[in-house]
């Protein structure tokens, strides 16, 4: 099945923005893949962190149905490339829905999103800024499918 | 004392380019640091790989000398940020020469490089390019600055 990512809002970084579309089309020479933004929660400050939440997880919600949900969470589950190729090779097998990788606003995702997921993964032990997240999560999906597919990838 | 990172080569991706140049600049409000490109084997093939990476440990070592050696390595030391923050913090301290990071090439570091490390230290277990990998060293030498100086840092 295809591929989703999910997450509140555009990258604002128009650099980190140009990487992303860079693998997103890389990622879809291979197998197909779609960015969603969803509703980010505007004109808030960080004190209202819950009602901010809140709103993103709604957004988020809008876009779940059956799909096979990996959240990107600090605390989630740590695994090489390979590993990460052979899982999303099983799961695009085994699915009969997309395969969906939500990635948190700037202040990550509300339980009841992370509730949802069929897997929370960690892409570091290390913090990632939400929108760097983002670009490393597309490098490996694309090297995941670089992997599997047996195409050469320059590291 | 200052930071020194040093790789082989200028990075070829011109968003990732200017993704460091950003970072670069913001630990620079806090904190010396250059970038330091060294000598890259040009027009040898991949099979080539011993010769490459030979021309390219000779070029970082013309760089080193009583420095702090952080080698980038798949199999090196994993930290979360705050660990990192405090040794980053503990040892430009207690060190009276400059820190350098070192991160390799295409093919990786050669082992008398790797051999010349006080520590390795891995990103992820995950396997990022090289270029990818700079940028996200610089965030988080970034984000180790504002947490041992206690300024907020936009996630």
């Amino acid at each position: 099945m295809h591929l989703r990512l999910i997450w509140p809002g555009k990258t604002q970084n128009a650099y980190l923005l140009e990487v992303q579309s860079q693998y997103l089309k890389k990622i879809n020479s291979m197998q197909k893949c779609e960015i969603i933004e969803t509703q980010v929660a505007k004109g808030l400050s960080e004190k209202h962190s819950e009602k901010i939440m809140e709103i993103e997880a709604a957004g988020l919600e809008k876009y779940l149905k059956d799909d096979y949900i990996i959240c990107l969470f600090d605390k989630g589950k740590e695994m090489n490339s390979v590993q990460f190729a052979q899982l999303l090779e099983r799961t695009t097998l085994d699915y009969p829905y997309p395969i969906t990788f939500i990635v948190g606003g700037f202040l990550g995702l509300a339980d009841r999103i992370l509730k949802r997921a069929n897997l929370m993964m960690s892409l570091s032990r290390l913090t990632f800024s939400h929108e760097l997240t983002r670009v490393v999560l597309l490098e490996q999906i694309y090297r995941a499918l670089t992997i599997t597919k047996g195409r050469r990838y320059a590291k």
